[in-house]
């Protein structure tokens, strides 16, 4: 629960059925206690992954309209603000128009634009998420933004100490999180043994928080990591529920920021508590659609998707986060798994393995 | 937490910030349990109570175009149907549709024209409504939407036996709610001693379900009533509130409604949770907007507030319902008070008090 009355001005797409955009972050951050101003930069019947959907996307027009009457109504009073993909130049010009009236305003950008080596978006929105940079408290970039935003090749330690101080000391984003990472060997070898994951199919999840010292070209960042185990399938919505608990957990002014054992940020405690939740919340999804009728949970082919369109939608429908069911894991009960992130004190100083030696 | 699996679409208004409309559906629904399919019939930045609003409404042809990719996308698929205001044409297609492809449905209608003696909506609204009537499982009209869709003046027990016998006899309604009735002085007489309101104001909630016995014209239901004290000030969205607990907390499997002590229906049962429930969040919001800045919580006075516009809408932001605050009271915990409603056994039988004995 929040400790002081919060506001969250959520602004991002809404589906009727299943939970991606908004339908995956506003109830999660209802139940942690925030109000939420919803935003809809578009209402769809359900997300793109089904092949076909109905619906419209709101005009700039409109988004303005909404805007103007929520300010002249004194309604846009929120302290902190999630944007998403949809309507990024208006939600660009409100931005920074909320974080110049009220500094303290915690901005978590999640700069959606691909994943896996593939735009999703218009080359010319690249340009526009690098100018929204420097309004954002938090990114929520994935590994392939991450190069995207820095122009950065990430094959090695050095290139990823490269682009993370990039995004810190050049477009001054104070706490960048990258979380479902392919874990390369090169990675794997990086990481010191706290961190370096047992056998088995992982994901890594990177914090990176500018130290409260004058920031430093050298090690401008505390970075912690931590693996968590692969749930085999696609989920949709995984990373808008992931930002959405980064949001809520995070606390910059109740956090010791600066010392600790464990060297703890409020970004890295924030992280883990989304990490365990979102990964909790996955586990009773994959557990709930592998309880469906074997025509709900048919695996990935295009092929036989394509011989059968519905063979997609009902996978697609028994893939839909169980949001709902396991509605206790975002409240902090029914919570096992702890995966607290670890600080990776050897990240800024580690050298470069060298290709030959 | 609801028993089976079960899925409400909810077809309702969206506003940005506060809580009417959907903004106060779903969320209590996701709370207990349901699965919520959010169909936004408009959406707006704030309720028109706050005096000038932006935003649009969705159009029919955008509302066709989401439940046509619903349907071929096999989504449309929900056990529960909720509905209040607006895109009415649209809403009645899909409600008949649906009701026809599942007779199990609940569909708790919500027939919003008017409160008080004024009307709210075009006139040619009415008889949109009253075709529709037939399709519901529970409908929740206020006092003086009871008059309108029966065409009955209710000014004593004669007339309000009328009108019920109207709705479920004529219109085959088999649940009907009417709650925050004003309590007129005929009311008060004609109520049993078990139901009759203590001193101060209060206002009064009836449930009036047919019974399982072939209906008869002259006992076609049992009526069940309670009174609840009357919260100073004017609160948006309550009745969306009440309407969703309501659809939410009832079970008419699992109740028995036939027999008991008390003839408890599934109808009363649920009502009797919906009016706790939102009794209590009612008393908390308005002693959070008691905490308020006095700016914040003046009066309502049609002539200060044409003098500053600003006066009303903070008015009315210190009223928005404490939904996310008191979330637990939705949950059922923090739930000091219960306000079982009574039978209301001699309600068929009674004799109207005679204008002149």
């Amino acid at each position: 629960m929040a400790q002081a009355p919060e506001r969250v001005l959520s602004i991002q797409s809404h589906v009727v059925f299943g939970y991606v955009g908004g339908k995956a972050a506003v109830f999660p951050l209802q139940c942690l206690g925030y109000d939420v101003d919803v935003v809809n930069t578009v209402n769809f019947s359900n997300h793109a992954g089904y092949g076909r959907s109905g619906g419209s996307k709101t005009t700039a027009a409109e988004l303005n309209a909404i805007f103007e009457s929520m300010e002249q109504n004194e309604l846009l009073m929120p302290t902190r603000l999630l944007t998403g993909a949809e309507a990024l130049s208006a939600v660009e010009k409100l931005a920074s128009k909320l974080k110049h009236s009220r500094p303290s305003l915690i901005y978590l950008l999640d700069p959606v634009m691909g994943d896996a080596g593939r735009l999703y978006v218009a080359a010319d929105v690249i340009p526009v998420y690098r100018e929204m940079l420097p309004l954002a408290t938090i990114i929520t970039p994935n590994w392939f933004e991450v190069e995207i935003l820095t122009d950065v090749q990430l094959n090695d330690s050095a290139s990823l100490r490269k682009a993370l101080s990039i995004l810190h000391l050049q477009y001054h984003v104070p706490n960048v999180v990258i979380s479902s990472i392919p874990l390369k060997q090169w990675l794997v070898d990086a990481l010191p043994p706290s961190i370096r994951p047992p056998d088995g199919d992982h994901l890594l999840c990177i914090t990176s928080s500018i130290t409260n010292a004058p920031p430093s070209s050298s090690a401008p960042s505390l970075v912690h990591a931590q693996c968590v185990s692969t749930i085999p399938g696609y989920f949709s919505g995984v990373g808008d529920l992931f930002s959405a608990l980064l949001l809520a957990h995070f606390h910059p002014h109740t956090s010791d920021t600066s010392s600790g054992a464990s060297g703890a940020t409020a970004l890295s405690e924030a992280a883990s508590q989304a990490l365990a939740k979102t990964h909790t919340l996955l586990q009773v999804t994959h557990e709930q659609s592998m309880r469906l009728p074997a025509g709900e949970r048919q695996p990935s082919d295009d092929e036989l998707d394509s011989a059968d369109p519905l063979r997609k939608t009902r996978r697609m429908r028994g893939r839909e986060l169980a949001l709902i069911q396991g509605q206790n894991i975002i409240r902090g009960a029914d919570l096992d798994d702890t995966l607290p992130l670890k600080l990776w004190d050897s990240f800024w100083s580690q050298e470069t393995v060298p290709a030959v030696v």
